[in-house]
């Protein structure tokens, strides 16, 4: 295989940005950026989301055996850079971002403008990554965009020219 | 659930298009537009796509064991709406859009920019459509794009402003 070719072609793929969140019963929480999402059915809804394998974000979604996604908007680019970062929990604040739990115990961005929350289905540990299967049980949105759902996320192209998650 | 927010929500996420393709050792033939797209390890390097399970192209992937996602390029709106109807072969064309068989035996489609292979690893059967796990084996770039990569493809909202397939 030619490895320059998977990698642009791999990277042909656009994807947006998200907070996914956790937290066990025991209140270890986890927030991390990601961008490799996917909605894979409508009845029941599904998502997959692909998690480091051996990230402390994967460990608590395994143990709480849920998530959420916050949906980052446009101009959030702050956000997603500060959960690149290790998440530290501060009273109700995450990286300084609040957040109630929602109805999953998963931890609710207030600042983002929309959620889902998701019931671990399945994992498949198959690479460096694993794909994690979640049902979305419950879902809300905290600003509703203006024109097209999508316009209103942040993408990973909007991070600058040369930042990419994939290859 | 609030179904409208579950909707407004899952649509935030946005999407590239290409085209699926998969051919059985018994000459059947499949090639369908496809959006539930997402990288999900870097090594292996791993694809999941979400794929209508009533469908023929399910049925041709699962049989094949291998598929083909071909990248739809940004102008490709016509390739990509060619390909939400039946795939008819003639000769070595489908739909019109000439192909040579990859090295997975999956139809590569001449005209668009880049492609992967992928060697089904998992299908994932919860909901109306399968999860498909792929493992990348094969890939070709055949117009290299100019700028970022994920800049060149085809999105799901170059299609119209409203036309989505989620939520």
């Amino acid at each position: 295989m030619d490895i320059d070719a998977k990698k642009t072609a791999l990277r042909m793929i656009p994807y947006g940005l998200y907070v996914l969140t956790a937290e066990t019963k025991d209140g270890d929480i986890a927030a991390a950026t990601v961008n490799w999402v996917t909605q894979a059915s409508f009845e029941p809804p599904l998502l997959v989301v692909g998690v480091k394998a051996d990230s402390e974000t994967y460990r608590v979604l395994s143990a709480a055996g849920a998530f959420a996604l916050n949906v980052l908007a446009k101009g959030q680019n702050d956000v997603a850079t500060s959960f690149f970062k290790q998440a530290t929990r501060e009273g109700s604040t995450i990286n300084d971002e609040h957040f109630h739990a929602g109805a999953t115990g998963s931890p609710i961005l207030v600042s983002t403008p929309a959620y889902v929350e998701c019931r671990v289905l399945e994992r498949i540990e198959r690479g460096d990554h694993a794909i994690v299967v979640g049902e979305v049980v419950e879902a809300g949105v905290q600003t509703p965009p203006e024109g097209r759902a999508d316009e209103a996320t942040l993408w990973l192209k909007d991070l600058g020219e040369r930042v990419f998650y994939g290859g």
